[in-house]
Parts: C-alpha cells; structure tokens; sequence
C-alpha cells in the first residue's frame, strides 16, 4: 500500500494550513496565492485545469519544490474534472503530465507527486470515479506532505536542543515555509519548532537574490508568527557568521542525491563553506520525496538557468548594460559539507549513501 | 616636499581619464556623473561649494574610496573660490572641512585627501591666492591618484602573469574602475591591464547587493571597454569558482589596516574565505592612500551602516515585511585570506605589519 493511501482510507482533512495558504482547494479550484507580488499586496489566483497549473509553476506564482509537486497533483486532479468523462485516461492526461513534469526541472518533487498520481490512475478500476478517486490523491499528497513537515520541524528542534539550551542566532536562505510547502515548512519548520521550544533569539535571513524568497517571503512569515527576525544582502552572511554568534544554518532542498549532496537554491553552496569556515552547524530540511535515490550524486545535474532579464530588471527599471547575465537557479552542496539533514523518516548526521539507503529502506513503514 | 607637489610644480595637466569621467573640473565646477542613475542615464551634475559635494558623497551620487578623496579635496578648492577672500582662511574653511569629514566615514582616503589639503592650505605664504593654489592641489590629488592606478594596473597585470600565461577567468565584487578612482580603476584597472596584456578570458561580476555597482557600474565599465565580462548575483560566487575554473579574485580596499586587513565592500569577507577554499588566489588593489598606518589591525573599527531602505525598495517597489533590515557597508578581511596587495608603491605578497610599514617608509622616494 502507498503510504498516502492510509489517508485516503481516513476521511480527508480540509487542509489548514496557517492563516495563509500558499495552495489550498477552494471552490472546485486549485487556489494560489500569487507570491510573487508579496509581500505588497496578498492575491490568490484560481486555476481550474494542467495548463494553468503548468504556467503558474514556471512562472513562480507558487514556488518551493514541496508545493511545486502538490501543485503538480491537483494539476492532474483538475485536469481530470475538466476533462469529465474518458475510455482512456490514461492517454487523455498523457499530455497533462508531460506539461506539468516540465514546468520546472530541478525539484524532484513534482516528477514524485506526479508518479503517485499516475501509479493511482493505474490502478483505478474501470468503473471508478477518476476525477473524484485523483482530487483525493491530491490532497492526500497536501495532507501529508504538511504532516512531514510538522514531523521535520520536531526532529530538528530536538536536533538543535541536543547541543544547544538556550536560544540561538540562525540562519536560514530563501524561502522554505508554509509558503513552500503543504504548510508549516521544511527549514522554516524547524526555525517555527525551535522558536515555540524557546531556542531561537534571532533569525538571519538571506534577501535571496534575484527573487528576493528571503526578504520578501521568509520576513512576511516570520512577521506573521512573531519570530525576532533581520533580513540581510547574502554578500552579509560570511560577516555576519563572524560577528553576530550564529550557530546554525539552516537551509531546505530540492533535490538530495543518494550520497547525499544537496541540490538548492544558488547560494546554499557558498553558505556551507563559510558554515565551516566559522565552525556553524549546516542543517539540511527535506522531506523524502526530494530524495532521489536514483541520482548517485549530484556531480553531473545540469544546473536550471532562468532569464537574465531576473538579475537585470530591479521592478520597472532596467540595469542591463549590454553584458549578460548568468542566471543559474541551484547549486550543489557536496555532502561533506552537510551536517545532518532532516527528514520526516529520521534525521542523518554526517550523511553519506549507506545512511540515506538505510533511511531511505524504511519506506514501507510509514 | 609632499609626492603631490611634484604635480604642482609642472603645469598641471588636464584629468583626461576616458570616454567618461567619474569627476571632471568643468566650467569652474566639479562636475560629477550622477552614479545613482547608471546604466540607464548619463547625468552630469555641477557642485560649486563643499556643502553640495558633501551632500553628493553621502548620497553616493560620487562614490569609490580614491573617488570620495578626490571629490573632497574638490570640495575644499571650491568652497575657497566661494569664500573669494580672507583674513583667516582656516577659520573660513574649517565648517566645511568637518562637513565634507564627516560626510561618509569609511573611506581613508577621504581624511587623508582632506588632510593634504589642511596641509597646503597652512604653508601658503600670506599673500598667496589662495582659492587657486587649492584649486591646483586638488587636481594635483586627482592626478596622482590616476597615474597611481595606472601603476598599479601594470603591477598586477605582472603579479598575473607571474603565474598564468593564457587568459584567465577572474572574479570581481563592486566597482573599482574609472568610475570609482580619478580615472583607470584599482582592481578594475588591474583587470584593464591584464586584458591589455591577452590573460584575461572573462570577468565575473559579483552584481553586489544593495547598490548593484557590479551590475550596474563595473559591466557598464566593461561593455565600453569591449572587455568580455558576465554579471551574476553575488550569491553565485561560490558556485562559479568551483565550476568556472577562475584563478584571481580581485578587490579593491576602502581601507587597510597596519597589518594587512582589508575593510572593503560588504561581500569581500565571504570571497576571500571561498577563495581560500577553492584555492585560487586573492588580489586587493588600492592607492597606498587607502593604507591607514594608524590603525594597528580592523578587528575594532565600526563598520558603516546605511538606510534599511537600500534594501527593501527594489525601484519604486518596496518589499518591506516589517521585519527589520541589517545593511552593513563594509566587512573585514583578515590579512591572513588575502594573498597580495598591490599598491601603486609596489606589491606585498603574504601581507602582514612588517611588510606594510616597509612599504610605506618608502613614502619619501615618490
């Protein structure tokens, strides 16, 4: 059995995310909320079929490799609705799935949420109700990626507390809270965790250029939740490590490799050597659908590269010179620099390939 | 004899740096490029007294330690012209002396231009005219700081080419070109140098957050010059290193310490540590004027901060959160990260106290 079909057993849950929702289920619909215009004004978008759902990934409106693959399932789901009756639905959503496996190449997320989604299609029998049997893979996909998370954000808490009592300056890149996830968040989750157990004081967070996930996203949620919090240019970090007694930095992923290198967004790289460099602590959040265990490390991943025109265009005005711009999206962070990640099967110190096809093996029990 | 009165003995030769000028005496006036508005226009902007030159350095319409130097001591000769005539010239100038002191702390330079000018200012002989022997030290402060560049250039292009023969991949941060120096450029006239000499391949600019000059200013620098060069956010730096076989970062120095430690751009801290890690070396170039013997090493000195608003307005849009933000100017760089400093008196590899003081004993003899 797949693990998220013990929820399908169980009645699905409304997902309640937080007092936002980055994606939720309304009206027959799949609502986003459109983040790249926060945090000036909050406006949610209602897609009703793939293509939409396709166009809103690439274009970022929802972003975070969690959501992206939650948002790529209710693609399908919604697909199916619009597309009402099939002898073949297999070949009738063949084009949606190529769509939206498209939309973004780098999170291993989305190719996983949309696997779960055509192994249940597969396995549906003639006379089920497709659309109804794939809007509830959907959220059950929702559902439990948002219940990893609040396991993630435990483990990691007590990850912290193991060698810290008191409250500690942290770290964290980009954007990888309720707004990139089901809800609650990956590294974001933890930093939550760790501020309800009383041990956070301060949290750093990179702006995260060019899209700024940081300062524009990572603040508003800290803001939300109350959580001491001071944004800063990512040129700042190796400064800050030195000057502000930083312990630990605390990044998510989109993509880990068998060996465990990390695949992130660009900077996270730069981030683990001055981590060392300083004698922080580097800690990976992840839930094991960004786990590919297929991919032996991440040496040879092509890197996603996006328009220059990110880097060149600061709101309506243009700093292009006529010198181009190099736009790439991740880096890769060699496991060796990696301190432990955290997932929602267990946590990995020191990882290497063993530990995470040991962790990975346990599969079946959850 | 101070160096610079060796300039004031010849006639003064017109500041022909390049196709544009950071600073220019036009019409009477210090005409500045309004680097504010770069690269979508070319603004000139005339001061004619020292409050208006403060004014321009501490709103950053002229910025670049050996440029901020210069324009003080313009700012001195122009106030004197104001003034017209004296009994008591140190008293008449002694506000804007504070004025243009204060106006951004930093940059040694700046003091050190201001104090050239208090000392010319005292040996005048009572019947001199004073407004123009001011105005001459000025220039002659402008001057040299433009033919130093261009020994410094010379002498890192050989410190370059000491180790590589073919073009090279080189990694620079902020603006130290024509736009920054009275003409030529510290690190950026370095890499000019180099390019001149065949090892350059292609220059990777750090765009450099919060203010873009990388972006905005150095690729500017670049494009006219035809020199290849490709912008990047100041994140990447790291990934770049490892996957863009780069062998020199070069930097320039807002200030340097007795022992060899560099306060620089904010971001330079983070590259030396990345340099180090990568094992390429790291270069910082500036006017022995830059070198502030009085300051034994910068472990204490306070590091300038500027308006949150640098970083939370992008254009007219602003992505405030309500979380605060932490925009530190400036970072430190232990003498032990930085391979050579190259100083228009000569190169110091390895730098440390001893090094420097040999250097600058060597005052006297240029």
């Amino acid at each position: 059995m797949m693990f998220w079909e013990l929820f399908m057993q169980q009645a699905v849950q409304p997902v309640v995310a937080d007092s936002f929702s980055a994606l939720a289920w309304r009206d027959n619909a799949l609502r986003l909320l459109d983040q790249r215009l926060l945090p000036a004004s909050e406006v949610y978008v209602d897609c009703t079929d793939a293509a939409q759902v396709a166009a809103a990934i690439r274009d970022m409106l929802v972003r975070g490799a969690p959501a992206i693959g939650i948002a790529g399932a209710y693609g399908i789901a919604l697909q199916a609705r619009f597309i009402g009756q099939s002898d073949d639905w297999s070949g009738a959503l063949a084009e949606s799935f190529a769509l939206l496996e498209a939309a973004r190449p780098t999170a291993v997320n989305l190719s996983w949420a949309l696997k779960l989604m055509r192994d249940r299609l597969g396995r549906l029998a003639p006379d089920a109700d497709v659309p109804a049997r794939l809007l509830e893979a959907a959220r059950s996909i929702h559902q439990s990626d948002h219940e990893a998370n609040l396991t993630m954000g435990k483990l990691g808490m007590q990850l912290i507390r193991k060698h810290h009592k008191t409250p500690q300056n942290l770290l964290t890149h980009c954007n990888t809270g309720a707004l990139a996830t089901g809800g609650y968040g990956t590294a974001l989750g933890v930093i939550r965790a760790a501020h309800e157990a009383g041990l956070v004081d301060t949290v750093f967070i990179d702006e995260t250029r060019p899209w700024l996930q940081g300062s524009r996203l990572t603040a508003w949620e800290m803001q939300r939740e109350g959580i001491s919090a001071c944004v800063h240019v990512d040129a700042a970090a190796g400064h800050l490590m030195k000057t502000r007694e930083i312990t630990w930095v605390i990044v998510g992923a989109d993509r880990i490799a068998a060996n465990g290198d990390v695949i992130n967004k660009i900077g996270t790289y730069a981030l683990s050597i001055l981590a060392m460099h300083h004698g922080l602590r580097f800690m990976v959040v992840a839930p094991s659908s960004s786990i590919d265990m297929a991919l032996e490390n991440a040496d040879d991943v092509i890197i996603e590269e996006r328009s220059a025109n990110e880097l060149l265009m600061l709101g309506d005005q243009s700093v292009d010179t006529g010198v181009p711009a190099f736009n790439p999206v991740f880096d890769v962070t060699p496991a060796d620099l990696v301190d432990a990640i955290v997932t929602e099967k267990g946590v990995i110190e020191r990882p290497d390939a063993k530990k995470l096809a040991d962790l990975m093996s346990h599969r079946h029990l959850h």
